[in-house]
């Protein structure tokens, strides 16, 4: 039977992303994890470093040089951005049949003008980041069934483009009108030692970051202008809640005609049948709780007080369809699986 | 000693405004609490409802009923809306020469008729609303001074308001264009026991609430309004954020023609040698920590991507600044006493 | 297929162990909820009550006398103490045939004169009380195969009895030496609207309760005197942590001669093979994290600076090993399915 | 006027007990803050390690070479374990007139010997250790009025050690029948960035750390022994609770004939008097947020189910009385203030 299973590669398994590939890998009914890589934590075994997986078996953790892929199907690569083009185009270089399903930010921006504004430096994969695939599997699914190597979306990005795509393509609100402020659980950061992400520097606080310019605005742009067929930069913060999970985005748009009870039956319409997509009733907004630690995107739509002005909520767990998840999702698609296989978990609340 | 000092009364002692002021009091050099009421908790002591007061003096709680005002020279009121109202009438009706800094929302509104439309019944006591001067020191500190009946401005406005006045006043930003998504601790919801507010609700999520009509909104229409010349309506969403205290708003705005470093300079000239309101350097923002348990306004802005707009950030204790530490800070005013007083305590951070 | 399934009716399904037996029901391959029932909110959509299953599809909310079990293979009772034992009689006289799985502690004591002791009033129950089966799966795994009824035992009896039972059957401590510290998070305490569990009085706070006096002991006197021989009643002290799940038992002892790693050995050789308890190596303790939404137990034994004075560390989730976990695990039991089906969820951490 | 005041030196002032300091000398009436050292951030002003100082001012940050002590008349020293002998004895040996007060370990253990077991390495200022007084105030008052160096205890030790005393030395209990469970919020472990310490890692979980041999159980020995006229060595296992501030000790005792209500009689005269510890009606417990940002230490003693055996709670702030609160009471004894001066400040809850 294990011979029939895909065979698995996480690249970066000592961060939280990579975790939690594992932890939605090792339930995988088609798939095994061969390969765990992580250069710093290299030698030890995964429960070392991270302990909820002591009673499960798991291969070693490796640095990238010492493992061997030539027995891989898929790999997952939850590196740092930079590093990943380079990894990646090694990889493929050397094993072209490989799949690629990559968490990092590199290969999400499809314009590489767009990607050397944004991180400061032309891209060192070309090709590459011409072949790879926007992986948001509501709006490219077909693209990603055909796909080699698929560009995970960001967190925060995956959240504000799903509720706005559908009423930008149908010319129903302002482009320029488009605020998000989205609010963030901690470990989106990440798992390095950081004093400003400290408990003591953190719990009992909320604040914004990255104000006036983050880097996945980018994404934002791209996704926005395509729908809107003209260019889109809307107005983004992202805020610090002091909570391990979720992203909650509140985003305020103004419509070109249509009433908050339009823009709500636009969404409802374009993600009807979508496994991973709840659209609540129109004027309910949902809590970030309702989507913890489960694949599902929740998404309210409520009219302002004001005729002509609407208010957006959408909601995710930022590890899961922000990130590993919807990783899993883009695996699916690629080996050929039922899309829900693996990810089937709903959310824990309390 | 004691005889030189005011004899206070606080109403609603044992909600959390109610023991924040308390907390407040009891430190403050020319003071001296008389009274306390708390209708359902009557009878016990202020330690039976908050223990951290057992180690202090403090009178039993009453009805009010059964308090005696003759000999009080300013009185707290803490007590839910509309019951306000008539609470104040009928204590100034006895005791015309008392003050009162009332910390509900019912004199808040100036005009009756958006006092109606906001809260769905005519108003009481039309006389009081009219006498009844808006709490905001750093806006009304003259008027204040001379008022017999201050009406303490709500957490959120005061947080919204204090940044954006200036702003409007010299014409420096598209009063249409405001946004504000201001993030809430948990105590603002006060003390009462309902299952939306249990830790086991609130902890690890975030969530908007009163989306598209929140009543504080009356408040901050009717001072955008003032300070533009012309009716404003800002959209306004509140976000419950899992922490106990502190409102942080991210405001977001569109100029007339300033850049944002135009918009830092006109607040930061406005608020210049107030000892309550800090203003960062441009470019920074603060986090909501660094005013916790201090009556400090904290007040950021950061330029947009885009040129033209901007993004401000303004943070403050939902029940110092926000609520108990203002009314202290009218009651300082009201009685002749030195602004700061009682209020110097520095924010806890951790 | 779905006729194969047995048919799962859950009492008391708008609390939190309610819940939590949907969410793991909703994903078990063998069974199928066919009713669900909350006396205060029936009428309404599990969906209304907890908005996270609104994608899924689930028969709406009853009172008992509604429901008709005539078609229900096994019913989980999450209903409040005292209530239980009624019900569980009057539903086992019409349909003898029914297996129950009760969570409260109506069933847990099998002396009726200990259950008088605790709750202060005779069983109503008695011939019930007398055929239940203690429902902790790894000490009594061949009587809850055949049983009818199983009383699931409470979440920080289940944390203490599992390490502590082992070395009392073998003699290795001394029985009244134990000094058990038992920290829970809030979930622990239901979803009931009580002014002393809001978020406001719980979060960055900790607090003994029950202290010296707390009903579950009577469990840990049971299963402790039953393994050692003779009466046992350690001293406990349950903790609340504000966190939303996990028990995290601190339990000092006193050897009778062994060392440390002597008990270590008893507890990793006890417990050798079972799929839900996990031993770490000796000197290592567990945190609660690494069981957070799975059904594990993670224990770990420390040796004291003293000789003959070990530490014992355990933990789980109290909602899963600690409750609705165990309980599917008592179901899997009774209805002769794999012991771990529907229980293979890993924890989420962070 | 502020040439009276007295010129006080924080070594250490990045740090949460060195900001605690800044906190509470900011607003002491008789002091004055004229030098702040901290070597990694050297030459940064304390607003951009701790921006809640932003609106106050105060002294750049030095190292501690670059510092002038000679208008210094008391230090308090915040520095790491073993760091500190070294720096005190060299300020000393050159400003023999300077009082000290040092937060760390390094001076709390009386004997030679018992410093070397715990620290693994000799002291390195015999002298200094030699006449160095344990800076429990409710315990060595007439000492720390003439002392010039003193040795603040720790937070867990402060905590345990208040209560119990007064019953060691009345012979009520049995000495080797302590046990401690001692929860402790994040910031007792510092600054310093850790991937253990991360919010990630921390939040919604609790651990016990240090389990069999933790270096304060030192401190406990000695005061312990010291009370009984006999070595104690008590269990001792300190826990982190997910919350920013406090100590939370769970302490078991059985008497030595006498019950819990004399237990409580004894603590309660001992304290009687004491403007920093409430012990609370016998049979009560306090919650850990009643001396949140407090000086105030909260104990409670309730009977056991079994007769001769007790359970004590003691609660403080372990960045207040446990640290930098319990240093500035130290420093008004040694300076000859009123004992509480600048410590009057009560109680934050929520």
């Amino acid at each position: 039977m294990a011979d029939q299973k895909a065979r698995i590669a996480v690249l970066g398994a000592s961060g939280y992303t990579g975790s939690e590939l594992v932890r939605l890998l090792l339930r995988h009914p088609r798939v095994e994890i061969t390969v765990l890589t992580a250069d710093r934590k290299a030698g030890q075994a995964m429960a070392d470093v991270f302990p909820q997986f002591a009673p499960f078996p798991l291969p070693k953790l490796l640095t990238i040089e010492e493992a061997d892929f030539s027995a891989v199907d898929l790999v997952f690569c939850a590196l740092p951005h930079a590093t990943t083009q380079q990894v990646v185009k090694g990889l493929l270089e050397k094993h072209p049949n490989l799949k690629v399903v990559d968490l990092s930010a590199d290969f999400r921006l499809s314009d590489p003008g767009a990607y050397e504004q944004w991180y400061g430096h032309p891209h060192a994969a070309l090709d590459l980041q011409k072949e790879a695939v926007f992986g948001l599997v509501e709006i490219y699914r077909e693209e990603i069934k055909a796909a080699r190597l698929v560009a995970n979306p960001g967190c925060h990005t995956t959240t504000a483009i799903l509720p706005i795509v559908p009423l930008l393509e149908a010319g129903a609100i302002e482009p320029d009108s488009i605020v998000i402020d989205s609010k963030t659980g901690m470990s989106g950061a990440g798992r390095s030692a950081k004093e400003a992400m400290l408990f003591s520097e953190i719990s009992e606080g909320t604040f914004a970051y990255s104000v006036g310019s983050h880097r996945h605005m980018g994404e934002l742009d791209q996704e926005y202008s395509k729908a809107a067929g003209r260019p889109v930069t809307p107005m983004f913060v992202p805020v610090l809640s002091p909570m391990n999970r979720g992203i909650y985005a509140t985003i305020f748009v103004r419509t070109t005609g249509a009433n908050a009870e339009d823009l709500h039956q636009l969404i409802a319409t374009y993600y009807k049948g979508e496994p991973f997509v709840h659209v609540l009733p129109f004027g309910q907004v949902p809590l970030s709780r309702h989507t913890r630690g489960s694949n599902m995107v929740f998404i309210g739509v409520v009219a302002d007080r004001v005729a002509g002005r609407a208010i957006i909520v959408s909601t995710l767990d930022n590890l899961v369809k922000g990130a590993s998840g919807q990783a899993v999702q883009n695996m699916n698609l690629v080996l050929g699986f039922p899309e829900t296989l693996g990810l089937e978990q709903i959310a824990l609340s309390p």
